[in-house]
């Protein structure tokens, strides 16, 4: 890995990349042709990219109980503990709502209800990924959302992978769709002969699924659209260099575009964990995406204090920040801009991806700056409420009329003095 | 008003419009022009747009005070006493964090913490919107956002309006460009020599304004993109077609594509309203705004039951609601969707623009199906925070691995395992 000084970056933070105009072009095309033709193009589109002759888009419950059967049950005990770890962090997230009542008889307040619905998107293919339908379905079923949905693209025989459908097992979801890419997000979107339109869709996927995620904004809600992986650690003399390397690489193995930051005042330390990079790389499978990563977007950076460690990586912003130093939790204190953060030597990342119970789906690109996990909060709405009573349209309606006044708008004054005009009328 | 029953509407969701090409090229070269040229530009584009010629920037503080001290005392005081009721009502939104701790010495939590700079537009030109500033500073300031910053369009004498820099200065706001448009969002989100970068871009603004904020977004946080304004009422015979009319007006009045409804069971009222809509219409300023919008997007909807009100309340997801019926409290209880809900005849929507405390940026397009209005939790960013405990490790470490390997993500699994060497060394 490469060892720059820190102060001689010219800048650290990251910026998202950007798709091709043909590559936006295509999602479009793939976004309206779903809207024409339904089911019909979802099957087409199954055939043509995921090689699978569909006869039904939706798993059918023997499909699932099958899966389940056929699914490890030592895995399925490590998903269900796992589920329970998540369910009890993000209960804590629910919200209430509240009510300012006055004197006069007049209320204010905000009533919190969830969205009616949700559909989640599961990359398949060559990996499936069960943990991302844990982290998906346990904030919307914690926020109370009824309709909960889930769409993977099919293998070449037209099944989807044991662990996703054993993971919406556990769940309790068995609403599930065959389909994947810019299609799925489509009926996901705007509903198809099968599949209703939902109102939220969340969950990770390729630049197709991202760019279709940003297309159909604003028509449905959507969650982040996440770039690459991001870890950034902050070590001092106390760490172990392996330890170091091997959770570099856990990002690293993710995507070629991942990034793998240390941070350290160490010299010895950053030798030791670049030489350990080079070793452990040499021995994972996926070996060539983790190189590729590494070398293109991996940097060890020296500072010369803590506070300049501190200072770059609230710069940094990262989605995953751990801290293995002396005073862990002290300086963890000094974070102001990280999607998570791990800290002491224990808290590996990947134990935030499976099992502690936080979300494993984080802002990236610096957005840590404004962005969160996903969360309860995503599923919910927030409805404003308003009383006025006779007694507060009395007392305020002149200041309301000369506000609106002010501002150029005479029907707004109207409105408000309207109601006068029948108490005239009674007098 | 035309007058439709119900049963034949065919969809009665509003969507939102679509920008023409040519408008999203000019913005993306204002934004490119504002990248590289900085103050420059600014002050160039303020020449062509709003044909002022500026020295500085920045509102200067004797600008400010002298605005002050010009405006209309009696208008200071609303616009303070507004100030009070949208603190007062946004107070209760702060968040706390929350940390759950284990017997094993680990712990899983989440940190809440402000944004770090917040830009506030607010559109000038022919109107000015005090209220704006009260409505997007008020929960930034809730949240504890520690820099705010306001931009506006300058008149042609290189003004702002006076009641957005009294507004501002019953905030305490102070740092104040003149610059409109999309190059103003350009500035708030890349920075110039003058203007530093924030976190977070809010405010209402023309289709230049929403099309920079969605060019922006992911670099910069954005609000919602608003959509013309919408009001759709539920009234039975007990309301005052007067009093509708009026209310359903003061929503047309903003905008020629705003969208004003009445849903009701009552024909008699329906012709009533939509004879007083003429009526009224005929006396406002804003007649040809309003005519527009009445023309092309009133409508009063019959239906044959309470029931089917609500359903179409609903199905619509109106930014506002009033609610004009006998039992009107309870009547809104079942509405699921909706911006904000006027509950009773004194509850007329623009109090909650100025006054009620609620805030007025409210979801459009029926976005309130997910979406809600503008908070202090817009303001907030949450930090995950993990420790695990060697306990902890220890207890859970196969399991993790077990899933990492499930997905294929070998090194993974070993950056968990990885702690386990130096325990084996040590032993």
């Amino acid at each position: 890995m490469k060892i720059t000084r820190l102060s001689s970056a010219v800048s650290i933070r990251r910026t998202g990349g950007n798709a091709t105009p043909e590559q936006t072009e295509a999602v479009k095309r793939i976004i309206q042709t779903v809207r024409e033709e339904g089911d019909a193009a979802l099957i087409r589109f199954a055939k043509k990219w995921d090689n699978a002759d569909l006869s039904d888009l939706r798993v059918s419950r023997e499909e699932i109980d099958q899966a389940v059967t056929r699914f490890d049950p030592q895995l399925l005990n490590d998903l269900t503990e796992a589920a329970e770890n998540i369910r009890k962090y993000h209960d804590n997230q629910k919200q209430e709502g509240y009510k300012v009542t006055e004197q006069n008889g007049s209320y204010v307040g905000q009533r919190v209800t969830a969205i009616e619905s949700a559909g989640l998107y599961v990359p398949g293919g060559t990996a499936a990924y069960p943990s991302s339908v844990l982290m998906n379905v346990i904030p919307a079923q914690a926020a109370g959302v009824p309709r909960i949905v889930l769409l993977s693209p099919p293998a070449a025989d037209g099944s989807l992978s044991d662990g996703v459908l054993a993971a919406a097992h556990i769940l309790g979801i068995d609403e599930i769709y065959k389909s994947g890419g810019a299609q799925a997000i489509a009926a996901l979107a705007y509903g198809t002969e099968s599949i209703a339109a939902v109102d939220k869709i969340t969950g990770p996927g390729n630049i197709y699924v991202a760019l279709a995620k940003s297309e159909v904004n604003g028509d449905v809600a959507i969650d982040m659209i996440a770039g690459p992986s991001e870890i950034a650690i902050i070590a001092d003399a106390t760490a172990y260099p392996d330890e170091i390397a091997a959770d570099l690489l856990s990002q690293a193995e993710h995507d070629p575009m991942a990034s793998s930051v240390l941070l350290t005042t160490d010299e010895v330390l950053a030798k030791a964990v670049s030489d350990e990079v080079e070793k452990q790389l040499a021995e994972l499978p996926r070996q060539s995406i983790a190189r590729a990563a590494i070398d293109g977007f991996g940097t060890i950076y020296l500072g010369e204090t803590m506070e300049e460690l501190i200072d770059a990586a609230n710069q940094l912003a990262p989605e995953h920040l751990e801290i293995m130093t002396a005073n862990a939790a002290v300086d963890a204190e000094k974070i102001k801009h990280a999607g998570a953060i791990f800290i002491g030597r224990y808290s590996s990342e990947p134990i935030g991806d499976y099992f502690a119970g936080t979300n494993h789906v984080l802002p990236t690109n610096s957005t840590a700056r404004f962005s969160s996990a996903l969360s309860v909060y995503d599923f919910l709405k927030r409805t404003s409420i308003i009383h006025y009573s006779e007694q507060a349209w009395q007392d305020n309606k002149e200041k309301i009329a000369r506000l609106a006044r002010l501002e150029g708008l005479e029907a707004h004054a109207r409105a408000v003095e309207s109601r006068q005009w029948k108490k005239e009328n009674r007098l």
